[in-house]
């Protein structure tokens, strides 16, 4: 697709680095940038000073592709606002890390309104809002889209040719099996490495090399917007959380008995499937 | 400090690294490399060249410096065969991730044969071998010094000394609140690395973003090195995988009840701690 017109609302480290990549990718499109705060305009104004930016949801008017880059709870209400404004063939799309309980709610609200799809890039940092986007996010990130069965075809054409001019790998899975992978591949991770931190405590950071850095990375990362991330797809990390408590139990198995051969056979397992992870 | 001769033993990264980054430090110093086996000679000399390189242990020979690269396992032996060659004011220090075990075999190893302090760098890769060797691996990295009450001060002062010449930031523990720290800040994320690598399995890799990349970065190292370190800490990784799994726990409860409240405020205890950690 080659937009004219990119309405991006809500815009923190996603949605900053859409509009980032966008300028560079469609350097003819209209670039607009809708924040619900007044107090948020200036340093939208900074990242992005070719836009049009503003708190006016009409933004979204004549719109060839609408980016929806708040929290999973907000889009509804967000959809809402901009419904008036929405021409049919504006393709509208989300960037939220949950997919399976708002798809119906998304799919309605804009049911013959604009051209609907999910997706769900898998790109971000600890760090979070526009001050820290980035052009480069999406180079070599995969990008998971959800269409359904009622998707057309058209729409899943369109949001890939979008995401891959950002640089982004695209993928397509439902909805459901987004949920569950990706429960193993980030949600998890992340409960997992806040735990880490709060097991080592304070007293020992001074000690930490780049081993604790890289593993409790995302722990840093923004405790409102996870713990609804986590909440929201609750019945996919606890059946993930499960197989992890699994492995754990393998490995702490054979360290209890002080077996290092079938520990190393264990740890070898997990760097096998881990060396496979092309490198970035 | 300031050594005319060190003499690295068993370099893999961590060794190779400390020969590199004395080359730079010490340029006046001559640097003698050991390696047991005749099949590593040509990539020591590759990343070396201008090392004394040799299978032959009398390299130690006037060494002001001698540094043990090898796994714990193998340093008492390693120990043994350059005896002979040490003079009493040579300062032996190794690299190991493990000290509270090795202190006492070590101290009586070389008493009375040369100036012993335990060192472990808290640098290193997921990557292994002297190929991926750094000159600037140890810039601003922690380096644990474990001296004991019969330590001599100008041991500590000597192994500090050197250490800070390569960049690193020194700290001193005693060996066994090393052992215990160490556990926390880097035994047990290997330990949970690898069991979320094994939870998450194959088949979600390809949507992993550089949450999941991070996490599970260290689980790709090598395995039998980490099975050795595991064992030989046993008690103290399960000490603190205790205070991960009641960490753990908390978090789930909250999860389980779907409270994101209380979850949010779990994850901000873990945020918060995290945050303090400086970017390196």
């Amino acid at each position: 697709m080659n937009p004219a017109k990119i309405t991006i609302l809500a815009p923190g480290l996603i949605g900053g680095s859409v509009a980032l990549a966008a300028t560079k990718a469609f350097p003819k499109a209209k670039i607009a940038v809708w924040t619900r705060r007044h107090e948020s305009l200036p340093s939208i104004r900074t990242v992005l000073p070719k836009a049009d930016v503003s708190i006016d949801p009409s933004l979204a008017t004549d719109a060839d592709l609408v980016v929806l880059g708040s929290p999973p709870s907000a889009l509804p209400e967000l959809v809402r606002s901009i419904l008036p404004f929405l021409k049919p063939s504006a393709l509208v799309t989300d960037v939220a890390s949950i997919k399976g309980p708002l798809e119906n709610i998304m799919a309605h609200l804009l049911q013959n309104k604009a051209r609907w799809i999910g997706s769900h890039p898998m790109a971000g940092s600890e760090e979070s809002g526009i001050a820290v986007a980035r052009a480069d996010l999406f180079q070599n990130a995969p990008v998971i889209l959800t269409p359904t069965p009622t998707t057309p075809a058209d729409v899943t054409r369109d949001a890939t040719s979008f995401w891959q001019a950002l640089g982004a790998r695209v993928l397509t899975l439902t909805p459901q099996a987004h949920d569950e992978q990706i429960a193993r591949i980030s949600h998890l991770p992340h409960l997992i490495a806040s735990a880490l931190v709060l097991a080592a405590g304070h007293d020992s950071l001074p000690l930490a090399g780049s081993g604790y850095r890289d593993t409790t990375r995302v722990a840093a990362g923004p405790s409102e917007l996870w713990s609804e991330i986590l909440c929201n797809n609750r019945l996919q990390v606890l059946a993930s959380l499960k197989d992890f408590r699994s492995s754990l139990n393998d490995l702490v198995s054979a360290l209890k008995k002080g077996d290092a051969s079938a520990l190393a056979k264990i740890l070898d397992d997990a760097a096998k499937i881990r060396r496979t992870l092309p490198t970035s």
